[in-house]
Order: C-alpha cells, then structure tokens, then sequence
C-alpha cells in the first residue's frame, strides 16, 4: 500500500502548516503510514471568504491528482472542506476534511457542539455546511473570534478572545463540546479545554486520526 | 439603475443557453431589466460531477465580477448553483441559483418537491444542498434519468426517461411537484406536466422571475 | 389571458390596503398583468389572533372566486396566510401568500431568518406555519413589537421598535435577513435595513414578484 | 366545576357523531366529567377539502362559545382539528384535537407512524399539520383509502380497503402503529388492529382520554 | 380485566412516592382502575445520573415482572423514562413515561416546551431522549435548578429556584408552556404556573392521565 | 500512560469476541495502545432486545471500573451502545460505542446511510438511537437480516441474506453507504462491499479508529 496520508493546508501560510505538523505528531507511527503536511502555494494567506473557498478547490484538487500515486489518503485542512467531494470523486483512498472530521469527532464528546469561527462572515458558510452535513440538532451554537487567519499568530490576544468565545458557547449557547473552526488555531486547544471547561476538538487531529484508521483498515 | 439580469450559463453549451433564453421570454417586459443570456466558454460542456461544480466557480466569478458594471442582477442557470454564495460576496446585485429558486418555487406548488436529475451521482450532491436550505423536510425524492447534459438533446428519449422518472416521483415517493434538475431540460415543462399530471418547475424561469422582482423592486 | 394579479388585503383597513398598493408600483410594468390591490371589506381591521386568521377564511374565499372569471392571479397579503390552501383548491391560477413568499425569498438573502412580528401571540402561530412549510432550520428567531396593525400606523414609535425588535433578532438571535411580519409595515422597509444593517424582506412584495413571474409564464 | 367534556363533531353527520359516542363509553366514569357528543349541524356532510376545514372553523368557535358556561373541557373529532388553536383562544378550559391526541398517543405505541387518510388530498393537508407539529421525524407514511366520509359507512368495503392500506403502511414505509385518519372510522380500530397486526390509535379516543384527563387535574 | 395501574417511583424515596400519590388522587375514580404507586426499594435515592438510569432498569423490569399478574398498566415515574422500553416488550399492558407522557401533553398547552430539570448534567440526557422522541423542533430550552432529588423537598427554596428557572426558559429561550423535570417536583406545580404565568405540566399526572384512558380503553 | 484499548464484547459469546479481535489487527501498532478485545461472561449470548440492553448495562459499567486502572480507553462493542453515556461518567478515558463510531464514519462514505440490522425488532431501538444523535436526515433506511446473533455464524446463510437486505437498502431506499448492524457480522464486511457495490462500514472497527486516535493524542 501507499506509505504517506498527505495533510494539505489549502491555505498558503507556512506557519499554520508547521504548526498542524506538530500537532499530528502524536498519531505518528512506526507502522505507518507516514504523515506529510503539505502547504498549496497556490492557496491565499488565509481562507476567509466562500471565494476563498470556491478557489481553491481547483489547485487543490490538481495537487491531489498529483500525489495520487503515492498517497494512501488525504485531510484537506481547512475548516470549510474545500474541495472535499471533488477529491473524492478523484480517489478512490480515503479523503477527509476537517470540518466534517471535527464536527463529528465533537458528538462523542458532547452532545451539543459549539463552533469557535474566525470571522462573523464563517457563520452562514459553516451553518450551510451543517445542514448540508444534516448535524443542525446537535449545533448549539457558532461564534466567531473577529480575528482573520494571519491574526491567530498572536498568541495572548488569539487565547483571550477564544477564551470569551468559548465561554459565550458554553454558558449563553449551552455547548458541551467546542471544536475549534481553523486549522490555524491547532496550538491552543489545551488552554482552552483548561480555560472554559469543556472538552475541546482540534479539527486537523480529529480527522487524520480518522484518516489514518481508514488508511490502516484498507477501506 | 442597471438594465440587464445576467443569466449566465456555466457550461459551454450554446444549445443550452439558447433554450434557457427562449424559456425566459415570457418574463421579458418593455420595462426592463432586460435579460441577456450568455455561456460561459470556461465550464466544461456538461456540468455532471462535483469536480465541474468547483472548477467552475472561480471563472463564474470573474464573469461576474466582468459585468458587474451593466449589471442589475445575475442568475447562475446550474442547477448544483455553482458559485452562488461567493458571487453574492462579489456584488450587492441580487444573484439567484436556480436550484434555490426553483426549490423555493416548488414549495409554493406543491408540499413535497420530487427533483428530476441528470445522472445517479447528481443525487448526493443535490441532498447536501437541499441539506444546506433547509428543506430536507419538504423533499419526497430526487431521481436520474441517467443521461448527461449532452444527452438532454435527444428529445424523445429524454422525454420519454423524464415522464418515467416523473411517475416514480409521484406515484413510490409521493411527490406533490416536481423540479427539473438541470437548465438543459427547459423545453419539456409543459410536456412532463402534462404526462405526469403534477405541477412542474422549470428552474430557470423560477430564479429569474425571483431575481426580476428584487431587481425591480431594488432590494 | 386574464390581466390582473390580485392582491387582497383581508383586514378592513384601506390605510393598509394604499400602503400594499404604494409597495407594489415598482413591480408594475406594461405589458401586465395589472396589479390591483382590494381591501376584504368582510375583515377586522386586523388581523392579530388565531381567531381573526380563521375567521377571514371563508369571506377570502368567497371574494376570490367573484374574482376568478377576471384574475391572472392572487397574493394573500396577510402574514398568517389565512385560507391560502383553499384558495389553491378553488383556482388553477397562482396564489401567494405573504408569509410563503416572504420567508422563501429571505432564504436567498441570508442563511438564518428573523421574524418581525406585531405581538407575542403572533409568535406560536408563526412557529406552527414556520413547521407546516418545513423551515425550522432556517428560523434564528421571532420578536414581537408589542403593537396590532392599527398601531402601525404610528410612523416614530413603529420604526424606534421595529428597529430594537431587528437589532435583537440580529446580535441575540443570530439572523442575517429580517422579514417584516405584517403586510402594515411596508412602509418602514429601507429605513429598517439601513437602521439594523441586515437585508430587509417587505413580504407583499417578494409574493407578488413571485407571482407575477408565475402569471406571465402561464404556470 | 363544570361537569361536561363536550366532543364536537364538525361535520353535519349523526352517524358519524353517533359512533364517536359508542366508542367514548369506555372512558365514561360516575365522577365525570360527562361527554357529551354533539354535532355541528352547520358543518358540511364530511370535512374533505382546506375548504372545508376554513370553512367550518368559525361557526365551530360560535358553538363552542355558546358551550363555554357548561363545558368542562372541549374535543374538536375530526382529523383536520379545524379551529383548535382559536379554540384555545376562547377558552381557558382544555380544548384537544384529535389529529394532535391521535399523533401524540400514537408515539406511546410505536417508533414510526401511518397515517390511514381517507383521501389523497387529505395528504398534503396532514403534511403541512404534522410539520406544524414538529412531528416529522417520527412519520412513517399517509395513505389514503380513496373513499370519502359518506363512504366509510360501508363497512365490508371501508375495512378491506383500511387493511390494505394499513398493510402497505407497515410493509412498505416502516410503520409500527397506525392512526386512523378520521373520525368516522372508529367502529373498525379493533379489526385493523388484528389484520395487521400493529397497534392502531382510534384518534377520538385518543384525545377525550387526554382532555379527560386535564378535566379532572384542574389544568 | 385487572384492577390496579401501577405507578412506580424507581428512586427508593418514599417521600416521592407520597407526593405522587397525592398528585394522582384527582384522576382516581370508582370505576377505576386503582392507581397504587409504589416505591422501588432497589433504587437510588435519586435517579441523577446515566449510570443511576442504567443501573435501575434491571429491578425496575423485575418489578413490572412481578406485578404483570394484577396490573392494567404501569407508569415509570422517573423523568429519565428507565427501562420504558424494556418494559413494553415484557408485558402487553400500556405503558408510559413520564417524560414521555409529560412532554407529548405540553405539546397540546404550548408551542415550545421549557423543561426544568434538576441538574446541569441531567441537560445532555435530556436532549438525547427529545431526539429520540423526534421532538427536538419542539423544545426550547432546559435548564436546571441545580438541586438533586433530595433537594427538592425544600419547598421554599426549591420553589424560588423553580420560578428563577421558569422565568429564563420563558423570557430568554421562549418557551410557553413547562414541564416539570422530576417526579419530586409534584407539589409545586400550581404555584410555578401561577408565578411564571406560563401552564405548567406534572409529567407523572400527564402520564397517569395517557396510561388510565389507554386502560379503560383496552388497547 | 495506560497502554491497553479495552474492547468489550458485552455479549457473551467468545466467537464473537475473536471474530472482533482479528477484524481489529490492522489497527495495531507498536507505539500502542495495545487492544485487547474481552468477553463480558455476564452478558447474554447475543444481545437482540432492549431488555438485554439495559441489563448489559450494570455488568459492562462494572467491568469498565475494574479495568479502569489499567485503560487507555474503551469501545463498547454492541451496536445498541448499551451503557455508553454512563461508561463516559465512569472514566475520563476515551469511550467510544460501535453503533455511533459506525454511523458517524459512514457519514464521511457516503451521503445517505443504510443499517443492515439484525432483527425487525431491532429497528425502532435503532430509529430512537438515530434520533438521540440527531443523524435522522442522514438515515436511509434500516432494514433485517431476521437473524439472531447466534445465526449470524452460518456464514453462507447470513452473507446471502447480507448481500439481499444492502441491495434492498441501496436500491429501494437509496443508501449509498452501509453500515453492519452487530458486531458478530466483522467478518462479511469486504464480500458484502463488493456484492452490492457501496462502501460497508465495519462498526467495531472504526469506533476502535476513533479511540486510538483519541488515546493517542491524549484527549
């Protein structure tokens, strides 16, 4: 079998790739297979709109077909899974996003999900997502940071206002579980499991652990 | 204002935007907007798979961002609405798709919507959008003819597969109306109408006639 | 074909019915159908309660088959919709209702809906019409000003509530598109858009504009 | 307190009235409050269309009002409940209807409901009520007879024809308990019951027990 | 047929059980049945957890099991429904759960039920049995005392906690009717009702009430 | 850390123990966690009624507070999920159920997902379970092989009738991804897959994936 699961950060920051890299060390194994995080150069510095999103898709899918040979699955690394049925339809290995991956990774931890988002602008694009998903009844609710994906670079800022969105979920919301919506904020997920409370999603880990069991199970 | 709702064709197909134009007709008045109906040589000559879908969102939206300037709305005439949300990002025109409004339309006609599709593996990805609306509870069923959008030319056997598929629709999954799925079908309305003895949607003529109203109306 | 679209305001009130008429000239064009706006002389003067909503029902349906042999159309411009599925039995011409067509073009104009109502018994038979149509998913909430339809006229205070009533369904409830819950508040349409920053829905005219596009394309 | 549970039939039928009668007699007890069966002479022969329902709801307020100083609590026997909600708005006594008490007695029964209609049209009508509800998940199907209210006198025809159905409910749409859709039918609950072997709600009983029940708590 | 409906309180409080005793006395009658209610000696004090639901199920079906003999019916008095279904399929006789019975009656006194249950961690198990129950468009908001079942018999401060509580499922979730979420909560009803201005359902009451007309109605 | 994923059969049978701990050897790895896969002798030899399910649950709860001390985590291996919400009270280890871990990875195969159960009785129990997890809209179908446990080692029997009833799912509900309803049927997982052309979700299997990756990074 193909030894690599390829992690693409459809974004173009280096910065977010490395810091998934690091957070998907715990899943590596001598058995394999291998994970590689992979920026796309063609990707923007940040994915923030649904244009961001509808773009992507194309070069996205290129460097799919481009792995195919060697790839014995694919995480598209973006909370708004772009591109993640065409990439089905294009291979037949296992494909995961990682909204899709952390969102239902969240319903065996909490029975009512909040979402901690970005930019007020994610709200309508994640709540079609959820439909679409048919996971509306277990969404309490979705919140954005008001910070862009360049902005969660700054660590103290980044963490309080993810702590005050996180306690606006639980206690005005009524989550019992978060998954944090960028693959950007993978660093902080224990701070902020410890600041409000609740168990906390990292959505990349989530859905390479996913990956990972399909990829090893052959189907 | 602006004079002309753009109705744009994804796909390369002129045949298909010569019968989505002959179909707006009806809805063209001396007053205006005017509707121009035009095909976007980018897409591909079939929109049939979700790899269609999204390769044809980014040039849609520079067509759209190329007309903006003479435009007083825009229809995206696919029925998967490729590009719908990012297009809305890019202008403060009304843009409709016409899977939402031909949906919307139906729900006035009738209380349970059977889809006409294309092909087999349309289906799933019309579930995620009805999913994405909203209206999973007013669906009785979407069902393929199993031809491509090339194939929609062939008038006696699309016909023929239509009324059938229309049948089923009815009479197994309780459909009360029913919506074609593709804008390649616009010149069998009243004949799969007639045949099945349900109201029939022609998207299109639905999501202009919505798009008309707000560009009238200025909102 | 017949060459008028009827709109029928079911309460008594011409105040409402001028108002109707003033909203729809931006839809009327030349080639028609004509819009005429009629006032159900057997109405209250509003329609506030379950009671009034019932009640309307039978004089509606008397009024709209006097009108058949002459009508191209009906809108039903009252947002409880009263008798509107008999009205569907009694004619093969189109017929609106307010409520319908003003919740399913706010579908197109954001992803979760806010309901302006008039007062808090409005709300449980919004919610009961918000089921039947199978849209409880898009609903973010339904605030009530705490006025009746003859208060509406009371242009200062109306447009200070609707304004708090619109900013609570926006920053509490999480809508990003407002419909206006009585066919008395077309007048306060823009201001209330610019006031809350979200598109507005005046439901009178999303129905009409869908029913105008249904007469004109004979279906 | 008032010791009469007044059951109003709609429609303009003795007979009808005269088996929901037969069929309270279980529930009657010495400490009351009595039952009381009576029939809306101003109803029609059968409630079968919107119309019908509209139409009735308003003299069935009149009546109810007029019952108002007697009346313990009220039951509206017939399967639209035309004029529950404005019911409810007329007095503070218990008011139950019977397509409510059936649906929600029927859910103590079985996971998945049929409904037996006793015409296609009724379809839609229950759709729209049961979305009104919220009670779509637990919907297993409605089939109707094809036989109107007049018809269900037949009783050799009406059974076959209530165990056909009943059968396809279970067979073909999951059903594990059926309601039967009218008040006409109750002389035939048992039989159904053993021809198909499912649990059947005959709805009148179904809602006096509830009212009943409310009568004699106070609330 | 046998005589006795038996109410069983599965938490080994005798206190409880009185108050359903004396909550039950207005539905009994001379025709019956008897309603005897009975204390599970094998229970917890009180049923506040998943394991305390889990771990009464098995005495509580021995239980039913030993009574089948002389019983008409049984109600299962503990707002987490134990072992209802376990039930159903050890005996042909009705019965009901008093969540189950509570909540399908307060869907015939309000649109959106407001549930007041005793613990924060009662809220997820809550919401997983309104799924269960297709009844999640019906629900508004749950929101606990933070009181255990042994708590509850302090009236004045369980009362102050009730009306607090009462109030933010009226105020801020939009709940119009309530129901109470334990069966230790009986005696308060009437003055919650009073207090929040809202009707107010004792499930063990509701359920009682669905369970003694199933009886006299034999089926 | 602890080192063992305990997977815990609570049906007695060793056979289907071991038919699980094969399907479960490509998911091991050197790093660990080891899985062991153990045999609650205190279960019944197939568990096939709700009763046999929350009987299990008292045992299983035990036994996961005995092994406590050594677990990385658990999987609960009964495709009813007996005692999963109380195990998660239990521990603060990783617990996953094989009904949800199953359900929730098909969603990531395919759009519509159909169970393939054991028992007609089994069906309802599996409809509340759906619900309680808000996966309704995602259901196609559920539908029995009409055999127990026990049966499903006749291995030619049951593949034939496996491959019958997910033809029936896929064709006449239109599933396109299965799902094993019981963990005795690890074994059919790739001979059903190629029969009748979907993905087939072994459940045990990919709950155990989710676990691991729990178990491995650490929360």
């Amino acid at each position: 079998m193909n030894r690599t699961l390829f992690v693409i950060n459809p974004n173009s920051s280096p910065t977010v790739t490395a810091g998934i890299d690091r957070a998907l060390d715990p899943l590596r194994t001598a058995e394999g297979p291998a994970i590689a995080c992979v920026t796309l150069a063609e990707g923007p510095p940040g994915i923030e709109s649904q244009r961001d999103v509808d773009g992507v898709a194309a070069p996205l899918l290129r460097r799919i077909e481009a792995l195919r040979g060697e790839a014995a699955g694919f995480v598209v690394a973006c909370f708004s899974d772009p591109g993640l049925h065409a990439a089905r339809e294009a291979t037949d290995r296992p494909v995961l996003g990682i909204m899709e991956g952390g969102l239902l990774t969240a319903l065996t931890l909490g029975q009512r999900v909040g979402i901690v988002a970005i930019l007020d602008r994610s709200i309508p694009r994640h709540r079609r997502a959820v439909g679409a998903m048919g996971l509306n009844d277990r969404l309490a609710g979705d919140r954005a940071l008001g910070l862009g994906v360049g902005d969660l670079a700054d660590a103290p800022r980044t963490l309080a206002r993810m702590v005050e969105v996180g306690r606006a979920l639980k206690e005005r919301d009524g989550a019992d579980v978060l998954v944090m919506g960028c693959a950007g904020m993978a660093g902080y997920r224990a701070e902020l499991a410890a600041a409000v409370g609740l168990p906390v999603v990292e959505p990349v880990q989530a859905a390479a652990g996913m990956a990972l069991a399909r990829v090893r199970l052959g189907w």
